[in-house]
């Protein structure tokens, strides 16, 4: 019924009336969202430019030459591409690095196990750590061994993969849990569901007032046959040696760019993701596609002279992978005039095939049917409608990311560009992070959906949600 | 309707008319398919078999201390198990080993690349070869490109996914093609379908007359990489290095068991898989896991007393991978009475979930309607009805294996155990072919179907197919 008479609102959209606020949002944009997705699906240049990242510039951990060439490409690049405001804004990270790595068995057979240091992890000494393997499945398999089964050995936490919150904690936490029973250095089993003889690497936390010992990752496979063994009763020796440390702090930045708001510039939504990744693979899904499909969004959009009310900014944050120091500097520059953001979108789960959006209000359940969080659902849902050819019109109740973390926590509403979500984990953190696991279709895919999304929120009379972001909201 | 009749039947059979050449196989069979489904589907040991293969021995290459350990402990099990006519039929293999390797990328940056050599692949000069590298995408693209543009290069065959039967040319042949040419040595993208930054070997064949150069294979991240930097004109240089060499032939063994036939035992019935494997992974899928599934159905049907009319055997050959020689002696050894020999049955596409079973008669197009194909084809129908529980009753027009080859050119009749096949070619010939990727369940599914199919095969009183096999059939 309400379709029946969209022709005439139209209509009155193309004579001047550029919106009424009882109108539905997705018959507000329905011909805006057209010309985006239009540009956006038949768009090259948005994929060169992901192509360039990754293999020209490849891998980019904060403090790496890497990171600092890909900031400096994104910053010209966006001057050149006309965007306002493109700035580089300084933030201190942390500097650690790899150096040489290895594992090598040497009980019950001779034979070099692929593995990644954990990022964070302290070093070994130059000879390596030699001691026997104790398998544990879990936390508490390992603590009911106790002290003196685990004093002097070197911890394997085969821990099956029951998704990626319920398994990262061994790699987050493993060492210092392993180190507080004298355990002399930690391996992980890798944190994915599916392996081909793969190792993935993710940053630890070293607990205070525990010592802080080397750890790594190994593969599923590794895992696993060393588990079987050791169930056989077979005695298992290895040597770990790494090189990793720390060299002093490095400046990095965060790269912002922004098309001005027509009508009230001050206010402002944001969008982006972590421009830094681990130091393998290419941090093509992790998190180099999305931030390339933000900042393509924002190219597309001046190209087609879609100039919203709002100011609609994006930001590659730096630092996400170690630190989350982009995230707080960003914050931080905006701390005072937290109010004027409207909203945060962020992705960061991959760029595979996207499927729409979470949406979360920084403490408000979102499904307690708060009238807060219910009035920007509500506005969610009309802005979907436009998704649906696009098979990605799903609001999801919860939604938020880890750069926007703190801007949330100001109390500004967060949205997560959301995919599918089937193979993210598999390639997360490791050799196989690069271009050739994503597809033009749903990079594409992800640039009109950002640059929609983007350009509503932005654009809308009302705001998304009717919460005053501040900084003293909880 | 034959339905119908089906009670009466079963009761002739149980009270002593043991088999009626008119009623169908599968009414005949119904009873001992059930004893074998519900010992198979129950049973514990076989996959404890598969578990010590691969947990304790791992891999098998020909010439390996690990494919000699797996005879020995396969010999001495069956013997213990009480199967009968157990021997180690002795096969002279050929003994290459893969040495140190290692490939280092020089130009644009300087990174160590995964890699593994080519089996049957010449090493290099200990210092290694360095040369820049020339990117083909097909023979055609670097033929069209001539030996002024190769000569002295290393030539990387980036070659899409089309397949295992059209890429695997490019592992096989790659080398001497490159060679021909004037290339010093060759890369060849893995042939695998999917990629966690996981190389994956294989054989390859020098042609002869050209310089035999040493090639091996890179991940489909680095070859895509590589590729993408050379179509824009990035200069690339690296190091390969391989240690790889023959040693002088190994002594070797297939490893036969049986169970004699109560009355025609001189007719014998095939089943089995190749017990070497390559030297990285644990040879799960390729091929322990259907060796032991052969050997473990053998071992159900003694333990169920169920031994039929001609001889059930198994064979796991040595040497599928990089000679056939194993295949080869076997055949010699019954070349002079291969007409005793009712049918053969090979499962090497691994382990995954089984369908059913391939059936190729040497020179004979299975689509062609020719009344010998057809009345085998209609029997392996009825057997096949037998695994409908188990969702693997589907005949497949075609079949056989490298190690059944040349009993089939013999004019054997020859089956393919058939599994979906959906990761296979993930695992294959790579660290990742490991007991993991095995589910039990498709493990216990291959048993019962070896062992209803071999046991029917050999005890029903008409050969499968009106094929006289001999030495002098096509």
């Amino acid at each position: 019924m309400g379709r029946r008479i969209a022709p005439l609102l139209l209509t009155a959209a193309l004579l001047g009336s550029a919106s009424t606020a009882a109108q539905p949002l997705d018959e507000r944009y329905r011909d805006v969202a057209g010309q985006i997705f239009g540009a956006a699906l038949t768009d090259e240049e948005g994929w060169e430019k992901l192509r360039y990242l990754t293999t020209h510039i490849g891998h980019r951990l904060s403090g790496s030459t890497g990171l600092e060439r890909a900031i400096e490409w994104a910053v010209e690049s966006m001057r050149e591409e006309g965007l306002e405001n493109v700035r580089a804004q300084p933030v201190t990270v942390t500097h650690w690095v790899r150096g040489e790595e290895s594992l090598e068995l040497h009980a019950p057979v001779r034979r070099r196990l692929a593995m990644l240091g954990l990022g964070n992890s302290v070093g070994t000494p130059p000879e390596g750590i030699t001691a026997p393997v104790l398998v544990a499945r879990s936390f508490d398999e390992l603590e009911g061994l106790g002290r003196e089964k685990v004093e002097g050995r070197i911890v394997l936490y085969a821990v099956p993969w029951t998704g990626y919150g319920g398994t990262v904690v061994y790699r987050a936490l493993g060492a210092s849990r392993a180190a507080a029973l004298g355990a002399r250095a930690a391996l992980v089993r890798s944190a994915t569901g599916r392996s081909l003889s793969t190792p993935h690497t993710g940053s630890l936390r070293y607990e205070e007032g525990t010592p802080r010992i080397p750890a790594a990752a190994v593969t599923v496979e590794d895992a696993e046959w060393l588990a079987a063994l050791a169930e056989d009763g077979v005695e298992i020796e290895v040597t770990l040696r790494m090189g990793a440390h720390f060299l002093p702090d490095a400046t990095s930045a965060n790269v912002i760019a922004e098309i001005r708001g027509s009508e009230r510039p001050e206010e402002v939504v944001v969008i982006g993701g972590h421009y830094d990744s681990w130091d393998v693979g290419q941090g093509a899904h992790d998190d180099g596609g999305p931030c390339i499909a933000a900042w393509h969004a924002l190219t597309l959009l001046q190209r087609l002279e879609l100039r919203p009310r709002r100011t609609l900014r994006v930001v590659l944050w730096t630092n996400e992978e170690n630190g989350l120091a982009g995230a707080e500097a960003y914050h931080a520059s905006v701390a005072g005039e937290i109010e004027r953001h409207v909203a945060a979108v962020e992705m960061d789960m991959g760029i595979e095939r996207p499927v729409g959006f979470g949406f979360g209000l920084a403490g408000i359940d979102p499904e307690s049917g708060d009238p807060r969080y219910e009035t920007g659902y509500a506005r969610l849902l009309e802005i979907a409608r436009l998704f649906a050819p696009l098979e990605a019109d799903r609001i999801r109740r919860g939604g938020g990311g880890a750069d926007i973390g703190p801007l949330m926590r100001s109390g500004v509403p967060g949205l997560s560009l959301d995919t599918v979500g089937e193979h993210y984990f598999d390639w997360h953190h490791s050799h196989a992070d690069t271009l050739d696991k994503v597809e033009p279709r749903d990079f594409r895919k992800a640039v009109a959906l950002f640059a929609v999304m983007g350009y509503v929120l932005a654009d809308m009379e009302e705001r998304l949600a009717p919460v005053e972001p501040s900084p003293l909201n909880p």
